[in-house]
């Protein structure tokens, strides 16, 4: 029986279970934790949840998530501020002190994988300033998640997703974005979905070891054809073109010694049994990640 | 009326129009040229492609493509050779020093869009290896297209064609490449479409241009939804999120002077008419492009 103690289940691969099931699922399948999402944190609230996953002998590995920091307006600016307040309490509530950060599109977007608003104009493109005022939030958020002992976990989203979910791009700009803040404030994610082509990312991997900021190693595979919501295209490790042995070497070099969180949304997969789903996570980790961490 | 005397027609963009067609179009639009498909040429032969071009008073300001190069087998390698020295003698003939070349996705490809070939193994995935014989590739042509006049024009494409299209993905990485080479062997494009996500963008081309290696700036936008097959999910300049004005200026403060290629793919625009397609290309061109170059 492999060791799945750093496995950890993030709900959002098995979307329709509850908080127990999922828990159940991924105690059943032996692992060692699970990545919540803040509705159900909300559902049963962080104490009760926090309850759940240990009285199942699981760790949680991170919260998801926080962020949306990209709107211009003072209005939208204290309303990302006061939810990410509320997200940097519950992380701490719940027993993690990784809170996973999308940080949002363009100001352009109408709605996510939607085109622009009719009404956008150049500056609401301007990708540059969208990504300066990332940096302006997390100066904003930071002393507030340090208080908590909390830290903002930079997650780099695909490319695909720079107009509508994430002006952070790759593993490189988040951890110049994190860069102004201490390790346990600002961290980065590296999740094999999103960063998997970077012709810089062993470099990157590298370099977020030296300054120990990964927070969280994710791992789902790239697969083709791309779901109709590319968002969903996400498959189970081995499954698609993904050189796992080749990044989890990676960032076993750089130092990382902590959770391994699949995350995968993929419609099919939701449509699965959680018990099922989370013994397919555990083999396909045993086989394709542990041996090289 | 604006002047589009560097304002291009690649042929892609009206798919179904014949060469004469397309070339009339981009004439009757006012441009001053157009890029080609190997296809087109091979259909009327080198000498008399350059011909319907020119008795159009218009240039050839690229052609489309070689490339296809991270095959790992002998015989693989000795094909992807040959066509490309082809390629190499088809842009010198039809009188263009631009070949652009969509330099090929991973081993593990069953075929482009699709999933990964079943037998497909780790080494099929090593997308670092891939990358290496790429390298290779460029070295064993660089002599023959310095002999024919011709550049090897490498396109980073979008990080979602990495497994199946093109394993260069960034322009840093495209320049990384051209470097052991003379500029007027091995160049780069900027493909608005594949590049305008890269927080690193505005230093890439401006070392594109300290480099000499800029040898054309194609435009298209990047709209939402993706198409089912991404790659047709292109838009008109002005339709999608690309911020045209920032690009572009970056653009021209690299020393940039040559044609500006719209190439589209997208169904809807292959199925206008392609005088009026060719008008819309002129007019975004003019309004999103034209002032900023």
């Amino acid at each position: 029986m492999s060791d799945l103690s750093r496995c950890s289940l993030n709900t959002a691969t098995v979307k329709h279970a509850t908080l127990t099931e999922a828990v159940d699922a991924a105690a059943g399948a032996g692992m060692g934790a699970v990545g919540l999402w803040r509705h159900q944190v909300a559902e049963h609230g962080a104490e009760k949840a926090a309850r759940i996953v240990s009285d199942a002998g699981l760790r949680v590995s991170s919260l998801c998530r926080g962020g949306f920091l990209t709107t211009a307006d003072d209005a939208g600016i204290a309303t990302a501020l006061d939810d990410n307040r509320r997200a940097i309490e519950e992380a701490a509530g719940v027993g993690t002190r990784e809170l996973v950060f999308v940080v949002g599109g363009l100001p352009a977007l109408s709605e996510p994988g939607q085109g622009p608003r009719p009404d956008a104009g150049p500056g609401d493109r301007d990708l540059v300033a969208a990504r300066s005022r990332v940096a302006d939030r997390l100066a904003d958020l930071a002393p507030f998640a340090s208080e908590h002992g909390v830290r903002i976990v930079l997650e780099p989203l695909h490319p695909m997703f720079a107009a509508d979910r994430a002006v952070i791009s790759t593993l490189g700009q988040a951890l110049d974005l994190a860069a102004p803040f201490a390790p346990e404030v600002v961290g980065v994610v590296v999740d094999t979905y999103h960063v998997w082509w970077d012709p810089r990312l062993r470099d990157e991997i590298a370099r977020a070891g030296r300054e120990s900021r990964i927070a969280s190693y994710q791992v789902c595979d790239w697969n083709l054809p791309l779901a109709a919501d590319p968002l969903n295209s996400r498959g189970h490790v081995g499954d698609g073109y993904v050189d796992f042995p080749t990044v989890t070497r990676w960032v076993a070099e750089a130092g990382y010694d902590g959770d391994v969180e699949t995350e995968i949304f993929n419609s099919e997969i939701w449509a699965a049994d959680p018990r099922e789903t989370a013994r397919t996570v555990g083999e396909r980790y045993a086989r394709h990640v542990l041996p090289h961490l």
